[in-house]
């Protein structure tokens, strides 16, 4: 009791910050017990003082069964605006076991794109158990065929439309019949009289809008949208270029069929982002605490073919055994070589890699760009090639293995500029995505060749070097 | 005429998507040739032609004095418009050149939050005459003491305050006198007679309420704010977490200060995954086509702290010169344990950080995480010795090679796993940023312990293996 009192004064105190971690973890804990010990209407009451975001970072680290008894305990559209902070995968979990009458008025509170993914992710006779039972299923069932990561997949029906020939007035009533869930309403739509989208007027102007004025004088007609099968991307990529708060989506005839809000374009710029960063590492898909089986079967293969090309390096040494065998201190700045090349190749990549994903290199810009990139391979590795030359020198006491391992430098950091910035920008050219495949492209350039300049060199000079 | 003509019907076209880069490219090429024949009126025609967002993105890439002329031949209204979709550095640098009763008329039509960018970037002098000639100079002085990357930087003074014992007709008169830019409004905030802020209301509920309702009445006053000086991150994250259009910023006597718009946050969750990954590589602040001088300032520290590690690792190896000299083999192996257990180290350095900026970890959830990637590191580790182990063995025909080279593998993928997870989180409770220095730590130790694990166990066992 005393704990539910601090939790009340705390969410009337000065700054409303998400819980932290910890605090999460612990009212997990609370809950749980409360359960545990048969009081569900205490935790209920203890999860339901909590703010929807939080209720939802709470929800998710609960066991299945005691989100279920949650979600139906709570009214519907709190439960809604729960499911709205959760992952679809981890909605469709805890929906399975929840009655189709209880799940459907839950979501008929929810927005249409949350709804949409759910019932995606539902085993196909519950989800048909659920729509039939759905007061919104007739709006819902068109969004199912799009796919998740579209504009039609990430759009919501939850807009407002009047005729580009009515009046304020007869706007505004529309606004009052149609609004249930006004707060998320910004924007009304302009459509004309074949219902193709015509123009957009903002609540606040039609607000303060003289009496009986026509909606088409006011309107803003110069408006931006996307097709539904525009990706979630490219969406983003409208959203952001013309700071837009919402986003019409049409189908190929100019009918407006859903709009996409910017706070849920806020998701998908963070996904992509963390999925660019998890393909240059080759962790695509891992989850945190998933099952470490998921992991292993996530990194596994990018460890085997970062394997194949170590082998490809391993090779090219064995070639040079017996030279090495004739002067061993060689072997001793392998690491040298190979590690400073791929760390300028993975900076170059890096860069690569993140300009193409904003859309910021032109077929021009590409070529300009990897010219730049050369010279500064060549710039690095002359700085770099006499720093390591130098101490190669004072260390082994041997001119010419300077000499070797500065020239090898040289020429790695040029391959590293040129293979860092070179193969993104050709894998982008085929339609590959380059943050997949380039990684470990350049690693092995920078290896393979890395050893075979610097052992190639030291063959040919090795009467210099003994 | 032709193309101007084309660019019109473009306009009108099925989807609107931003310019293509080529598209930019092509205008910048048209609008400077245009100067270029003295005839600025249809350099500035065309121009005008665009969308602000596309606009933005042509008046970047054009020279100094041609966007001097442009901007300051175009309305002010517009030319405001523009300076929202520029970086705040690029801003800085066409505005040098416009006189201040220019740049003051362009400037009151801006957005707070880039009017006060753009002041704070201007040298001091021409600072305080712009300031000097602005009207709204008054409410944009005290946002100059914000810091560009906290909420006071961000928020916009663009909103609109009403009493909580007023009536909602008084508040839809404040609306139509304080709203000249009333796209941008959805929400009216509610104070108290302490100037505290209360409650909100949305603009679609204020339009729809019954006359003489009080706006405390109806107001929501379950609000959500941050203080000024809360981290731009944090506010992403809290808006993010709570699914918010628009973020109130209070001072420390829950005054209300501005407003933090979504489509602002959607740059600084951009900005910062560039910056997380941009760190890992070590590239931070580089610019794409940046002066070369700028990347080598900023890439050449992280090649010279990396050269550091390499010769580290040649130190290693150096130890045990005289074991290499007896097996040559050795060396062949030598980048097969290091760079695997550099791949398996920055996957779950990859995976830590983004969990870390996403803010994912707990001190509970880090010390399972550790554990975790340590057993994977093991899992990995001996699924990868198995086969380097009976690779060794049956290309270099000697059993103890297969034995060393798998056994030191295991090690390797352990200590990756180990110091993947725990150098980062380690780093965060020392409140050092991860993302900077635990990718040269991590791949420090796979390779230097690597290094030390096989030329240890080969020396131990040397006997064998001739």
């Amino acid at each position: 009791m005393e704990k539910e009192q601090e939790l009340k004064n705390e969410s009337s105190s000065e700054q409303k910050l998400p819980l932290g971690i910890e605090e999460t973890e612990d009212l997990v804990e609370q809950i749980q017990d409360l359960i545990d010990s048969d009081n569900q209407p205490a935790a209920v009451d203890l999860f339901s003082q909590l703010h929807p975001g939080d209720q939802g970072e709470v929800i998710e680290d609960l066991p299945v069964a005691t989100q279920q008894g949650i979600l139906t305990a709570i009214p519907p559209e709190e439960a809604a605006e729960i499911l709205e902070h959760l992952e679809p995968k981890d909605i469709a979990k805890v929906s399975e076991g929840i009655e189709a009458s209880v799940l459907s008025d839950i979501l008929d509170e929810a927005d249409s794109d949350v709804t949409a993914d759910v019932i995606r992710q539902l085993p196909e006779e519950q989800a048909l158990d659920v729509l039939g039972e759905m007061e919104e299923a007739v709006d819902i069932a068109p969004l199912l065929g799009y796919s998740d990561d579209s504009a039609g997949g990430r759009m919501v029906l939850e807009y407002i439309v009047v005729k580009n020939n009515s009046t304020t007035d007869d706007a505004l009533d529309t606004l009052r019949l149609k609004s249930p869930d006004s707060e998320e309403v910004h924007t009304v739509y302009v459509i004309n009289d074949e219902d193709q989208l015509v123009g957009e007027l903002s609540i606040a102007r039609l607000a303060l809008a003289r009496p009986r004025t026509l909606v088409k004088d006011i309107m803003d007609s110069d408006i931006i949208f996307v097709n539904s099968d525009t990706n979630q991307e490219e969406c983003a990529r409208v959203m952001e270029h013309h700071n837009l708060d919402q986003l019409p989506v049409v189908n190929e005839d100019r009918k407006l069929l859903g709009v996409i809000l910017s706070k849920d374009i806020i998701d998908v710029i963070e996904e992509e982002a963390t999925e660019d960063m998890y393909k240059l590492a080759g962790i695509t898909g891992e989850r945190l605490f998933g099952p470490l089986k998921n992991s292993i079967r996530n990194r596994f293969p990018w460890l085997s073919v970062n394997l194949i090309t170590t082998f490809l390096a391993a090779l090219v040494i064995s070639i040079f055994e017996s030279t090495i065998a004739r002067v061993v201190t060689l072997a001793v700045f392998l690491p040298v070589v190979a590690g400073q090349g791929g760390i300028g190749g993975t900076q170059t990549l890096t860069l690569v890699i993140r300009s193409l994903a904003l859309g910021e290199i032109s077929k021009k810009g590409g070529f300009r760009l990897l010219n730049r990139e050369i010279f500064l391979g060549l710039v690095h590795g002359l700085m770099l090639g006499i720093i390591v030359g130098l101490v190669a020198y004072f260390w082994k006491g041997n001119y010419m293995l300077g000499v070797v391992l500065g020239m090898a430098m040289i020429g790695n950091m040029v391959i590293a500029g040129l293979t860092g910035a070179g193969i993104p920008l050709l894998l982008t050219r085929f339609r590959i995505d380059p943050a997949v495949a380039s990684a470990v492209v350049v690693t092995t350039c920078t290896d393979v060749l890395g050893f075979l300049l610097f052992l190639g060199l030291a063959t040919a000079l090795v009467s210099f070097l003994l």
